[in-house]
């Protein structure tokens, strides 16, 4: 069985390997008291054991919801913020065709997004393309009073009762909410929404793996059991106290001592243009878990080779306060060969007849080489081939490092007090009740 | 007039206005340095009068190229990375209608990019997708031979080859490159492409307001001359040696006093999601100019208010090493909105009957207070509305606020030289002859 794999060796140039082993007793007592669920934030870790048990009668409803949808609509409008949006959209933009929603023939609606912002253009111009287009949407809120989506959800829902009867527009609407209480749980009662449930014990930013992930995922053709069976995998793998089995400890590990070393910035790279929104994802799983009590990595993200061209200079000559973590995608879905040119004026015909990943993986060592001697540290994280088991893993592999690493910092990686500030503010100047 | 305006007030909690006015003299004198042509990286500064210098002439015969190729391809792939491709995206981006590539009835060619990396699946499927149908190429790159670009355009002129005639295939491809050397010069002048001149003393991200950046936003149906409009009038306004008069000037000024602070990242915030790919042209103009000799600030983006969801706890209680500079559209371009509810368990009808900006707008001013609150010094960047005519300012204003801060600074603003490490290594290990 081929395994998402961590190698810290390109790390050990700045920190010390006898800083991590002696770090050992700590990062593993952490990992105990995440997962006897004794420290802090305990009334949110129902992600950890999430992927086992998940059943394949969960999953089937799920299945069987996104086909209901995919037969009555050509678009599906996931209407979700933070949490509610950037697990499902990253799981879906590295999994799907880059060019699929230019497809005329199509397998599966083409998924668009709402109630991520409050812009009022992106708005007019999401109402104005769906307003003749057989469109359903999934509305996903705890609380259901959220300000983007509840405004967001508020026209789209308009718009459905405009262009079909009041029972079509129903069955075009799925609810991802609360068991029993709130707004959307209640009008999703009154009207008969089909619904599913955002469990209390998992926080947005780990909930890719409830339904909040799920189903938006799965309308988007992605296989939802492979993606649970890797997470599942690696739920189990990541039960061991031993480094070397256990690549989310470590992780955890280095990235706290690399920080204690004043390196200050985690850039998280990848090499594949489709883990783009992974890192989206990641960016809010950590700098939401560890940002507070003014600590914490600050997390950025580049798309490499792309940004090579844009960020490589200072990565290689700005400030040395900065660590890289890589996304490596071992093997490609395709093949494409570098065509020979007879007059080779671009001078490329060294690289004809080798595949385009060659040069990826080189120019990706080469990098590494690049940066190392320019003093950034470097974690790889190598995934065998971007599928749903492997990006179970890796998702799975990210939360449970999150976790440890919180309880390593000293903060409550479960909770978000400093979200609150703005809203609170904003809600005061719009004269809320 | 309108114009861009900066506004640093809420700054003035961090830094003293006295810091502000004692560095006048030290700004403006590296302003004259610039525009006098005597500082470093003199020899790549025709960006400074590029709009003003502009003929129509210029801008007509780029408008008849684009014609040309709209009349006859309905996908325009434009080949490039870095500065070649950025400036192009962010202005695109900025006045497209956000879902205007999914619309079947269509003014102008669908925009695709390639070359902006070296990825075998987003190559395999560009070129799967395309096998079939109608396109053209613009090649941008000024020697021919870097890697990314080069590989892309081989592969895709081997495909208009097998698709049409010799003869049609080059009246498919337009080639922006160096006025008489390298190899795509060469190839230019024997295939008899139609060519543009990527300027010698324009380096590559300064280059979106030649024709690097000019065809291929014309080519997506923008007004180019108003941009050029736009960006004549900022240079001619950036000449003021007052601070009032002189939004670069000041911003220079003011982030260059912060990063003495210990503020060593700045986040470039927007509210109009239709910024994003502006951020990452910023990214590259100041983390090019800046991240070197092991100093400058580290250039970030977010995305508000989406990303008040993910980086915003983060922001308002992770280190304090960080400032926002928010770039703000007073106006929208359309209007919607929000309907009022009779049951509203939402508790959203306190908003019914205001436009969504004015939400939009408050959660501006609610975050400003709190991140304030949070001691996060608070730049803003006020853009009348998002058209070509202000985009012009915005892009001339960024390119002279970083020549002049890049100065205050202590390093040649116009140089990369960190960029070549990884391709010499890259090189080496695909064993270049």
């Amino acid at each position: 069985m081929q395994e998402i794999k961590i190698d810290i060796s390109k790390t050990l140039n700045f920190v010390s390997e006898n800083d991590i082993n002696e770090l050992k007793t700590k990062v593993f007592a952490f990992q105990n008291i995440l997962q006897s669920k004794t420290g802090a934030g305990n009334d949110f870790l129902g992600w950890l054991d999430l992927p086992s048990s998940t059943s394949k009668d969960d999953l089937s409803r799920i299945n069987k919801t996104a086909q209901q949808l995919s037969s009555i609509a050509d678009y599906v409008v996931i209407v979700g913020i933070g949490g509610s949006y950037l697990g499902a959209r990253a799981v879906i933009d590295a999994l799907s065709d880059t060019f699929c929603n230019l497809k005329t023939v199509r397998k599966n609606p083409i998924i668009l997004y709402a109630g991520q912002n409050i812009s009022e253009d992106y708005t007019f111009e999401l109402l104005d393309f769906l307003k003749d287009k057989s469109f359903a949407v999934v509305v996903i809120s705890k609380s259901g009073t959220t300000t983007e989506p509840a405004i967001a959800f508020r026209l789209l829902k308009e718009l459905l009762e405009k262009n079909y009867s009041r029972d079509e527009a129903k069955k075009r609407i799925i609810a991802i909410t609360d068991a029993s209480k709130g707004a959307l749980r209640t009008l999703s009662n009154r009207e008969g929404y089909e619904t599913y449930i955002i469990p209390d014990d998992v926080g947005g930013r780990f909930s890719v793996l409830t339904p909040v992930g799920l189903l938006p995922i799965v309308i988007a053709g992605i296989d939802i059991e492979k993606l649970i069976e890797g997470a599942t995998w690696m739920e189990n793998r990541l039960k061991s106290e031993n480094y070397d089995d256990n690549p989310a400890a470590l992780y955890a590990a280095i990235r706290n001592i690399l920080y204690k070393e004043e390196r200050k910035i985690e850039i998280l790279v990848n090499y594949h243009p489709k883990l783009h929104s992974i890192a989206e994802w990641w960016k809010q799983l950590y700098g939401e878990s560890e940002g507070k009590s003014f600590k914490g990595i600050f997390p950025a993200a580049v798309d490499f080779t792309t940004d090579l061209h844009s960020m490589g200079q200072w990565i290689q000559e700005g400030e040395r306060t900065i660590f890289e973590t890589v996304l490596s995608v071992e093997k490609p879905k395709y093949s494409v060969e570098i065509p020979f040119d007879k007059d080779n004026l671009d001078q490329l015909n060294f690289l004809a007849g080798k595949r385009i990943d060659e040069v990826n993986k080189k120019a990706e060592l080469g990098t590494q080489i690049a940066h190392i001697d320019g003093a950034v540290p470097n974690i790889r994280i190598s995934i065998p081939e971007l599928n749903e088991f492997y990006l179970g893993q890796l998702i799975y592999f990210f939360e449970k490092a999150c976790g440890i690493s919180g309880y390593m910092l000293g903060v409550n990686p479960f909770d978000q007090p400093g979200v609150e500030a703005y809203k609170k503010n904003m809600f005061a100047l719009l004269g809320k009740p």
